[in-house]
């Protein structure tokens, strides 16, 4: 028996739990002192009221032999998938309901989606990025190349028509950078895909954060997209389901390759190594397209965006460059003093006692760069903008 | 880009599509007649109340901040995990919590387990057989060999030395023939695994159906069993999950291939490719595990077996020949006067009005067998054996 030897050629990730570590360290030397995270990447706000109840009702109805639902389609239930061709309807997006697979949440299918493709591809991921994108693609034994993202380009690096690339990673708004991307670089984008046979993968999973009304939220808006692009999307951020997991990704028919449609492809796929989200789950996610419930998800999402202005007000008001916060759940920060990642971890942890992310940790062009995010609560949000504030205003 | 093209090697299944139109072809034909189903695979009970109380309560924990889960552990919650641990061990299996993981079901980790593995390697198996297996494999161009399951070896082959495995498949209670390994036949399959250095996947999904107690149901209880195998079980058949969706995969750390254990590569796959199950669902999943639980979810499974034991009796009354039944909610029978499986289905269909599964849709082996399931109620169940009784007794 032969093991997947490309597992052992995996980098080990060392970042959470060093943080870990470092605050557990700090915590116990200072027992009495208040360490505020702003490192989190979770949400902390609760399921809306209008998804609860969608829970609980689909929750009894699981109980009674009239309502009870066994196997559903693995592709999901047609009311949540009208649901969601009828969000991207709103963007100016039309989708067939075929075109859209519900899932278990976008980290599942942007791993899954990889056994469409041939081992033997070349694949594009910017540096910094979710390292979920270089290690789903090292298991499988594919070539991975890098562009980078830098101050210089915004952190939006943009095609390089002298690389040859075959599957072509976008996340705007980006994590962990919260750049995102403009109609005309995206198009770029789209037209370098076209142009080289590749597959764009797109996540989308910070679209609702996005309130500038020029950018963005689907790269469908980009004309010719379909032709190119595979778009994965979440209730992760949008309702707050890291832990009740439900997304959507959408695999276009007009996406076609050797001669064969890619969606015709995730079918099979989804049909044969996939049994479909719980019943229960679909309901809820449902109800966040509600009238209430998409008032009561837009409240929370508000929250989160007051907390990332916040942080962005106070480094404006220090004078330091940064990406996100506008548009985004996260700040990337340039470390103020030329200090390292790591450095600067330190250095917050010791006198400000706040704890963010070290840039570094997402890949080289990470180094000197911080994150920071919007998901704790108001209270401890200004309390360590205000201790940022006191210590490199000095 | 270069598409995976294993896919185009797929089959198509047009198994539950030609018996869905010659069900309608039927009825449209004889709209006022009452056709019967004992094709379905799917449970029809409710969820028991135990289980839904579970479900409600997680949820209304979900819309409060000081009870909200957010991202889980990838492997499942530990109070999940105690729990199957627990049920094993009354099975005389010890387990680690960290051999546990928990998944949204044996359908997902049956296929996505293959991502540990070379596509060089040969997988074994039997025939007739559950299509993902086969299915699954090829995707990833795997070479698939057969083993042969038929009425000389009662739908239970048995390892041959002169046939090198690396992979395979033991599903036991069986889906589709009802047939379940004793313990000196499991035993032969783990030494044969030891001495070719193969894996075996064992599929238990059905282990709750074995009222038998001197049959295995977890191959850990076979002695060496850890050293070889991985086991698949799920909450589908057991407690009615298969719309609610979870499961569990058990890895023990002593099954090592190439100095490498297979339990790390299988947590570092789900961590990176799999975000857990949802909070609600595992709170539901423990809840079968509690007293009322185990009481009300093993009733439903008494009301299939009752099912299958009716089907049995006539079967027996009739003289006919057939698996299953007893420890499984599959009858597995030849078709009677050297009918052919899919000339049987006609036969039944337009003489008896009940609707069966032509055992040829799951292999070669599968000709001139046939799949009546127990998961339909009492009333139509006792019915259609009648009627059964009535066609065949002549």
């Amino acid at each position: 028996m032969k093991i997947n030897r490309h597992y052992l050629e995996l980098q080990q990730s060392y970042l959470f739990t060093m943080i870990g570590r470092k605050v557990a360290e700090y915590q116990k030397a200072h027992p009495d002192n208040r360490v505020i995270r702003l490192g989190i990447g979770d949400v902390t706000l609760p399921l809306c009221p209008a998804v609860v109840e969608a829970l609980e009702k689909a929750s009894a109805e699981m109980g009674v032999k009239e309502t009870f639902r066994g196997y559903g389609p693995e592709q999901g239930y047609d009311f949540l998938k009208e649901a969601i061709a009828g969000y991207y309807a709103e963007k100016g997006v039309e989708l067939a309901l075929d075109e859209i697979f519900v899932s278990d949440g976008a980290k599942s299918d942007v791993g899954n989606i990889l056994d469409l493709f041939d081992a033997d591809n070349t694949v594009l991921v910017p540096d910094p990025v979710y390292p979920v994108y270089v290690d789903t693609n090292t298991m499988a034994g594919r070539k991975v190349i890098f562009a980078d993202a830098n101050a210089e380009n915004g952190f939006l690096p943009m095609p390089d028509e002298s690389v040859d690339a075959d599957i072509i990673y976008i996340c705007s708004p980006n994590n962990p950078t919260g750049a995102v991307y403009n109609h005309a670089q995206l198009k770029a984008w789209v037209d370098y895909a076209k142009a080289h046979d590749a597959v764009i993968l797109f996540d989308s999973a910070y679209e609702c954060f996005v309130v500038d009304e020029t950018l963005p939220r689907s790269i469908y808006e980009i004309e010719g997209a379909k032709e190119v692009a595979i778009e994965f999307c979440s209730f992760s951020k949008t309702a707050g389901f890291t832990g009740t997991r439900c997304g959507y990704t959408i695999v276009p028919k007009a996406l076609v390759r050797e001669g064969v449609a890619l969606n015709g492809l995730w079918l099979r796929r989804q049909t044969t190594k996939f049994n479909g989200v719980p019943y229960i789950v679909q309901r809820g996610a449902a109800a966040v397209f509600s009238k209430e419930g998409r008032q009561q998800t837009m409240a929370n999402i508000d929250y989160y965006r007051e907390n990332a202005k916040i942080l962005a007000d106070t480094l404006d008001r220090l004078g330091i460059r940064y990406t996100g916060g506008k548009n985004s759940p996260y700040i990337w920060m340039e470390c103020p003093s030329g200090m390292k990642s790591w450095e600067f971890f330190d250095y917050l942890l010791e006198n400000a006692e706040v704890v963010g992310t070290p840039g570094a940790g997402f890949g080289e062009n990470g180094e000197g760069y911080f994150r920071l995010t919007a998901f704790n609560d108001h209270e401890n949000t200004r309390e360590a903008a205000a201790r940022i504030e006191k210590l490199l205003g000095k």
